[in-house]
């Protein structure tokens, strides 16, 4: 009995230190120096991806996927991209002498911005499984995205104040009716001009080739006031924007 | 009866719709809306502070005071805080190629960095009180405030592959001696530079004050491979670092 005891511990810590391990970090580590559990290991990596210190992950850990899968469908996810929302409003009170001259922009993120992926990671454990670039482009095809309803109701205040909005998006070129069709579907219209990714682009990391797109906006005169995205690639780089707002995010990485 | 329970309400009403309110944001909105709590709505305030959705602020809303006093004690704050500590030792073990012709540069933040303020927010109710300068710049005179014991550790390994540190602060320069005692007094030693703001760098935003001095590294010959800071005004504006490493705070915020 004993014995069995010693084995299924030492399964468990070998499973942990593999899968979980980073630096010096592990979940036991955590147990140990914190007082912690699964939980509070998963939420601290959850943290520190928004917080935009753990980069380039490929997966959810697998240990954590339960728990991101909880708060992505949660009301705390919700109030969370809500309040991103508002906080944007806010900014829009005060921050901008939009000039009317046609050259004021904003720009929007797509995917988990004004659509939602989740549908498609509630089916693929969460951002667990390693990305199917094919499997995930085919769902989209399907032009069956929900909307981020506040996100919704922002995008249309934003426009009705005159601002042109652009969105970019690391989608390919190819999906271009599809994602049309549902932005449509969804309530979306009057955007300034969808950007998709060309083959061109596609060798090239998302963040620069989203700060290529801002540059070329500045080169024709455009004042960017804000970007909204899920993503800190969307929002880093230069040309900056006067102001960025980032939903939470923490089913997959871009860079 | 009634009417008692109606003027509560009242009460409660106004309460929350003056202290809490961001655009059409409060929480009666959060809770008809999504169904959250006070916790759901306090969290959420976090998390956009943490995403720097949410800048400027000059005091922690009062009602979610307890709320971040009890994150900010909490096994929560120093797994989330340890965890970016591994981020960033994960990134040391193949980020740069240091030369060791001593131009190999990183650069700390000191308050909520590597040492901690937290005592005295403590008995400040946790951010929820307006700042008073002179007050905590007397507390931080008595040299006593305690290591962020992860940081610690960090900082003795970057010093030791022959890195040189720099400590940015926008503490003043009339506290120094103080500051050093404190630093040194909690094991901190053999860092390259401590710049603190002199006269002239009060009416600087700190952002700005912080690039300069990395403008000023870099004239020098210096290769910033990375920052760690608490706030995102030492992370951020140009020259950038390599990386930058935030850790969590939600006591304050400094622009």
């Amino acid at each position: 009995m004993a014995r069995n005891v010693l084995i299924l511990l030492a399964l468990i810590m070998s499973l942990f230190a593999g899968s979980a391990k980073a630096g010096n970090w592990n979940i036991l580590n955590v147990i140990k120096q914190h007082g912690g559990s699964l939980k509070t290991y998963c939420e601290s990596w959850r943290m520190n991806v928004e917080l935009n210190n753990i980069r380039d992950f490929k997966v959810v850990p697998q240990e954590c996927t339960a728990f991101i899968g909880k708060y992505m469908t949660s009301t705390q996810y919700r109030s969370d991209a809500h309040r991103a929302v508002e906080e944007c409003r806010v900014y829009l009170r005060s921050c901008c002498s939009f000039k009317g001259d046609g050259k004021d922009a904003w720009v929007f993120d797509v995917d988990d911005t004004l659509i939602s992926t989740l549908p498609y990671f509630k089916k693929h454990n969460f951002g667990g499984d390693e990305l199917n670039a094919t499997s995930l482009e085919a769902w989209m095809r399907k032009s069956k995205q929900p909307a981020m309803e506040h996100t919704l109701d922002l995008f249309h205040e934003i426009r009705e104040r005159g601002v042109k909005i652009f969105l970019i998006s690391s989608r390919k070129e190819s999906i271009r009716s599809y994602t049309v069709d549902n932005l449509i579907n969804v309530g979306y219209y009057d955007w300034h001009k969808l950007f998709l990714r060309g083959l061109d682009d596609e060798y090239k990391q998302v963040q620069a080739y989203k700060a290529e797109i801002r540059q070329q906006l500045v080169n024709e005169g455009y004042r960017i006031w804000g970007i909204m995205g899920d993503q800190w690639s969307s929002l880093e780089g230069l040309p900056a924007a006067k102001r960025t707002f980032k939903l939470p995010n923490s089913l997959y990485y871009i860079s």
